[in-house]
């Protein structure tokens, strides 16, 4: 089979450099895990940190080591009583045309729902960080204004919508008019700025938060970011989930400072992983399947196609090619 | 009798420019008011933001008003019916040698457990301040590193002696040997760094903070809160009291960005202002008082002589003249 090796650790913005495809021998299930064929494999932003030698928040992936990452594909192998050969389960694997899952870890797919990739979007991880950073960090009350950043992305569109049911009004940024028109126009969103047409975020912001800011929910970080903390209401909260523009620094990089602008409106920072949720996981997968089943959640996945171009799916994230979630097409 | 009045708004660094030493008529009290002779009088940092036209969290000074401040003294003549003449109380005054005072707002004296200027100090706003920034936003727990910038000042002083009364190790930037002295001398602080004399302010924290900090309770803001942002533990609490290295700016400061520290840790940031907590004050100084008689919490006044000192006093805490809460003696 074909995997995906990391060849070397990146300066700066990743190039193919870091990415050897190599044919392997397919791995052999142990007890208590799986052998998946892989359908579809998840790229993420996070995996830039895990990219690194040094500190992350994600273990750092070890130079020459097959790639990890979320996959959703049939089962061929099972050594876990729960599953058995033919079913469908996503979990933690690896960029690989088969990968071995830990049973435990692994989530049944339910093909009634959605079709397989959104298994690794709004119904996998970047859906559970969107319900639990919002509802759990943020604290989204019915009145606030929330205005999220990456919010055509799969974490933010669905942060968005979660927010808009809570009885928040929704403000995006996104970087093209195709995206914005998706949220304004599909997912509900009350206003959305296109952060690569608009000069002014604070003006762009004003207009389309005109009472200011209760919950800010950072994916993205740099000028956006140094915009909304300027208009921040009192008791206003930010959960800090993402903040892509700065995954490629090199050096600690510099910006406006915040901490002056927290004291008059009380404001609360919040940093967030996800996994600190795990307990939790089946509940917000069955409230987001029920969601997703019923049509009061939106979600789309932009597809590559073919495991050879995984680096290129994955490298795209930072130019912001992807609608929704980014996937790629193995099988 | 005399008053100090705003006379224009400061440009950066605060000048005598800005005040103007007037005699003007003794005022008098109206109903439910007290008119107290001054005999301590307190300069405050966050008056810095009352100086500016525009957004601070406390109400700006109107050019040409008596310039208002906290007040310890005594009662030379009441309209509330919970004080008479001769008493000694505290509260929100004037720059001056006689002020009327709110008879709601004001709180009495208890000459038995301080001296008069305490009560502007640990016992007063500043230590109010302490207690609930500490305890209710930064939320110290036993074992807990609690790093205090500004330590020797009113606030950061009483911080580290509540945070050490609650189990933690308490750590404090200072600016004079002689302040870092006091700190671990005199309050139990575990160490002090000087951050006048330390090059390094990470490497005096991997020294002093060996594991990590838990709790930062900044009052300053700069290359200190820099420093610690780098070493903040799983979980960290951050409680924003202060910016005093930056209430002198007149364009927003830049700085190394915090929201990419705040990810891996879940750290949390949050502002505060003591005026939230003013249902419980009452709570708060009768705990602050016990600790005091009782000598568990220590305390310490640099008192300049004179009203007609008191903008030089003011400037002072821009440079670091004070040693515990700076008052002005006016009687």
């Amino acid at each position: 089979m074909r995997a995906w090796y990391f060849a070397e650790r990146p300066d700066g913005e990743p190039t193919m450099d870091s990415f050897d495809l190599r044919e392997t021998e397919r791995p052999t299930p142990q007890n208590g895990e799986l052998l998946v064929r892989v359908h579809y494999l998840s790229v993420d932003p996070y995996m830039r940190g895990r990219m690194r030698a040094g500190e992350s928040y994600a273990e750092p992936w070890a130079v020459g080591d097959v790639l990890q990452g979320g996959v959703v594909g049939e089962v061929v192998a099972s050594e876990h009583d729960a599953y058995e050969a033919g079913e469908f389960v996503t979990g933690r694997g690896t960029w690989a045309e088969y990968s071995v899952l830990d049973g435990d870890d692994a989530m049944a797919v339910n093909p009634d729902v959605a079709g397989l990739p959104a298994y690794l979007g709004v119904l996998g991880m970047p859906g559970r960080t969107a319900y639990f950073g919002l509802l759990e960090v943020a604290e989204p009350r019915p009145g606030d204004t929330v205005v999220v950043s990456g919010a055509a992305g799969a974490v933010g569109s669905t942060v968005g919508q979660i927010a808009s049911l809570n009885g928040c009004r929704v403000v995006g940024f996104a970087g093209t008019d195709e995206k914005t028109a998706w949220l304004t126009d599909d997912l509900g969103f009350d206003a959305a700025i296109n952060y690569e047409t608009t000069d002014d975020y604070r003006a762009a912001l004003d207009d389309a938060a005109p009472d200011g800011v209760d919950v800010y929910f950072d994916n993205v970080g740099g000028p956006i970011t140094d915009a909304v903390f300027t208009t921040l209401n009192v008791d206003a909260r930010v959960a800090v989930c993402g903040q892509i523009a700065h995954y490629n620094d090199e050096s600690v990089p510099t910006g406006p400072r915040k901490l002056p602008q927290l004291i008059a409106p009380r404001a609360k920072v919040e940093g967030l992983l996800v996994s600190d949720y795990a307990t939790r996981f089946g509940v917000a997968r069955d409230r987001l399947e029920a969601w997703v089943a019923a049509g009061t959640i939106d979600h789309r996945e932009t597809v590559v196609e073919g495991l050879e171009n995984a680096p290129d799916a994955f490298l795209g994230l930072f130019s912001g090619d992807n609608i929704g979630k980014q996937v790629v097409r193995v099988e």
